[in-house]
């Protein structure tokens, strides 16, 4: 009878990262309807090859290597041994040893469920940080410089920063950040957006903004998304999505206080996205006097990027004055790049470097177990790492293949020069 | 062990209604894309921007007044007290007090689940209400106006008609909706529904048609929506978010009747918008000699309407009827509305108000509890508080900073006028 | 006690298989997205129109006949008896009748769940099955003639074969395709995806190319999608659905065993259709010089129908290999197509029939308990009986009423001609 309830408990907690892992996975169509929206047209089919791609190398790169950096013992990657290869034969005998896993923890102590399904669960949160990045180099970048760059976030530099931080691993044997610093990072404002971000922002400055976007006065010329309600779908999609990313990282919903967790998070995700759109929404009518779809898009993304390092501390109203703040900023901060000529077509370095940032500074605010000093050596440890290796990493590229293409390539729309087809060939005018 | 059991029990019926929620916020986009296919292009902007806002604006106010209006015991906001505060904090007392409500209750009685989940539930629905109306007003209303609206919606009335049925309060102290009267209305044709086609209507009586709908010699001049296949993606989202609306509407899934009883409720719920859709297809095939696309999605939202008042009840076969029933009314009362002059651009009033008033009066048919009686003073009593109170807000709206975009903003297009961009800006000839 | 924990797993894996068919469910939209994505402007609303319809058909077919056909007994259908007349009348012995098969079983033995959430599975794999189809005749068939072929393949042609393979039923008496010849399909390479290629090609050899489509001389004239982020959007639905698809047909959840095993077939259904991409990717950039979108999409699609005839079994590796190998194989099966002037336009025929096949003969690979030999006599079953019903249906359906709109309406555009509406009014050239 008690192994009945603990194989329950094992049931429960599977499919709840499954079906959160799921929910981060249509994350991915999210991303790429958005800033399939946010692009012109003559660059709309490069960039959902680009999310579709990434997702698919992300996935295979994180199986082949990635996971076993972040989460493994150093013995051997998950395919070569592990429950890759173990699965229906050996049934009875993992049947018992997560049994006596599950006696020893007791029934509300750790959470033993599928290591399947944590690796499900994981996986997709690569592919996450990867997609920040798509965005941001878009409608200039080479199609298969950038998958390389993808090939080489997704098994490398990634699983590093994520191995420091959730992981557990120290830091070229110097420090853990999770033990020493006490960083807190729930479900990862900065070990996912930031990270991201931080990558983009490498891969922008080298490859300079679109032609046409900065004129020699000064002069910003805006470039509006051709697909507004592309973007806005993206960013529901996106939304709903965060429920798994958020609600998933609490690990464990089989008992009362994770399952109040678990409800918890849901809601503050949900208030902080709401606090983000009415934020973006007011200060955007303020200093454009018009209500900015893209901004209050923006707003939700910040809303959610900004309670991400903490949704299970803060009060509901607290949570959404977090992603209320995080509204606020990211208008300021898409102004502030546009200002420095860092040319981000989505505003992505915004929505999830900037407002990753201040995810992490806000964690201290409402959760006792952190400290702003931790936070700030986490953040500083993940930005400075992941900058300069992807910086090298898209300087080996742009040596060896490119990164940018053509500036004939790039008038005539990267769709053409990449993919060979047109997105919308019957409506757009030649 | 017992207690193990009640945990489990507490966790998957804490976590079903998060799935259920998850699954009602997505219905948000559901709406947005159904109107964003729904309007002209040069209103697209606006109606993206409406909705993502009151979404937004919905899930602060519920969270700071509506909640607490509804469910509450008048002593306390959500957020001043109660589970917002608790949290982590003292999770082993809550832990305790769970046990003992959960032994009380015993394990098929009441349902014994976390509040935050509980409130996620219920807030998502109140977004569904005030969705119905942002597409009635499209293409004419001004956009701050609208959102004036939805706080006062959201906040006040919807909460107000929640608490004489759902929350059991008696209405003014006369009499109690959901004891005397045994209203029953199982996911809300009318409460949720019927409440946000009245308020749609109250506004569209103030608004007006748009220009050019009506002329003087009552011809009407068909407006098409500008984009079918948001349409039709609009409508299967809002199909698969519905089985979150009924299926969580059973508010228990952990012991073997409520599980059969979700179940059924999910096979109802998709044999009823099957029934729409092919009783609209057919009914339009008779009508315009064509399979008219716009109606068969009306169809289908219908079917799902008509079934929201009594999922449980019926059998599959006789849900798919009553379904089908909706799907022939939606047709009719389209055209009706139009020839009273009454412009709903997307169908609305029809689709959520006279199939709501359906599935309320379809109720008796296959539940013994209820009364025709009872589900007419029910659905009188919504209709007669939300269209009053609702005209009143919009005439107070009105005279204070009016209601109605400038002819010529009209004309352009309340996109640029309100909102500065276009959905669509490469492929629309200007 | 005991019985309360059998009420939970009861619970959890009814909900299991809801969720999963909501998934499932969901897939619809992803057909209806892809198919509009593919097909030109003047195409679109007739092919959304027939994707609504066609689930909502596939539905009440299925509810009035085809599950009886499929799984019952043969003394009576589903509506005039059975679970739907139950229902809440007499909760209680059925909830003791449930115990007592509970306790029969054991806590690890066969699955016991609602009758409901099974039908509710069920039923959405029938509309998935008729999808596929509505692709491959699109831009010139006849709407309502295509609906009649939808009623009865759902009614008849798919349940006669199902109730040969997962129905465990005899082939007219000769033999039982599960017992006698072992044949394995997880959850429906063939039974499923092959089944409606099957449909799909009888279709397409009868109505012929469409117009314009092969010259004279053997030049095939590309005719390119529409619109593509709408055809991305379709694949994401499809991916995410099938995460339903696959780990809903494990058909338990609730114990140790089974959850690993919905968490490996989670796992192994994504690392297919990630290998699908990259294959895809790359043999189409090898075959043509650029990153063919469609070839990406239709890869990724190619990933899933290869797995999933087997993702229980192979470790993610393999998978990715076996989805790899679905990806290379359609991109030549499409070119062949058009050689032979099989005019499918979304790739149909060669996405779920030629890899379902491959799906198929994976199984073997990784499955001790597979042999080719069952399996070839399984996919030859499967594809005589659907290939040669539906020949004789469509034959029948053309004498009586026709499958072909007339040459003017197919240059004006289906949609004008069944629908009466365009698409996309405000925005193509007319």
């Amino acid at each position: 009878m008690e192994n009945n309830v603990f194989e329950l408990q094992y049931a429960m907690d599977t499919f709840y990262f499954l079906v959160c892992g799921a929910l981060v996975m249509w994350m991915a169509a999210g991303f790429a309807m958005l800033e399939a929206g946010l692009v012109r047209s003559k660059s709309t089919t490069e960039i959902l090859t680009k999310n579709v791609a990434l997702f698919a190398i992300a996935c295979t790169a994180y199986l082949v290597v990635g996971y076993d950096i972040m989460y493994g013992d150093g013995g051997s990657t998950l395919f070569l041994s592990g429950i890759a290869l173990d699965g229906a034969a050996d049934a009875d005998s993992l049947t018992a040893s997560v049994l006596a896993a599950s006696a020893e923890a007791g029934f509300s102590g750790d959470s033993v469920y599928s290591d399947a399904s944590d690796f499900f669960f994981q996986v997709v949160f690569v592919a996450t940080a990867m997609s920040i990045v798509s965005g941001a180099v878009a409608e200039r970048m080479k199609l298969f410089s950038f998958l390389v760059f993808a090939l080489v976030m997704t098994a490398f530099i990634y699983p590093m920063e994520g191995s420091w931080t959730w992981g557990g691993k120290s830091v070229f044997g110097l420090y853990s950040l999770g033990d020493d610093y006490s960083f807190t990072d729930f479900a990862g404002s900065g070990i996912v957006h930031m990270a991201g971000a931080s990558a983009a922002l490498a891969g922008v400055i080298l490859l300079g903004a679109r032609k046409g976007k900065y004129g020699k006065d000064g002069k910003i010329t805006p470039i509006p998304g051709s697909n507004l309600p592309l973007a806005t779908l993206g960013t529901f999609i996106l939304w709903m999505g965060w429920f798994g990313f958020n609600g998933g990282s609490v690990l464990k919903l089989g008992d009362i206080a994770s399952a109040n967790a678990v409800a918890m998070v849901f809601l503050n995700t949900n208030a902080a996205a709401a606090g983000g759109v009415i934020a973006a929404l007011f200060v955007a009518k303020i200093l454009f006097g018009k209500a900015d779809l893209t901004m209050v898009l923006n707003g939700a993304l910040a809303g959610l990027v900004a309670i991400t390092a903490g949704p299970d501390t803060p009060t509901p109203l607290y949570a959404t004055l977090i992603g209320a703040v995080g509204g606020v900023i990211v208008v300021f901060s898409i102004l502030f790049f546009d200002k420095i000529k860092i040319d981000d077509p989505v505003g992505a370095i915004s929505v999830h470097g900037v407002v990753g940032l201040w995810g992490l500074l806000a964690v201290p605010l409402t959760n006792d177990g952190a400290t702003f000093m931790g936070q700030l050596v986490g953040a500083g440890t993940i930005f400075v790492w992941v900058f300069v290796t992807s910086f090298i990493t898209w300087l080996l590229i742009k040596a060896i293949m490119g990164i940018r293409v053509t500036e004939e390539e790039e008038y005539e729309g990267v769709d053409i020069g990449e993919c060979g087809m047109e997105a919308y060939p019957e409506f757009t005018k030649r």
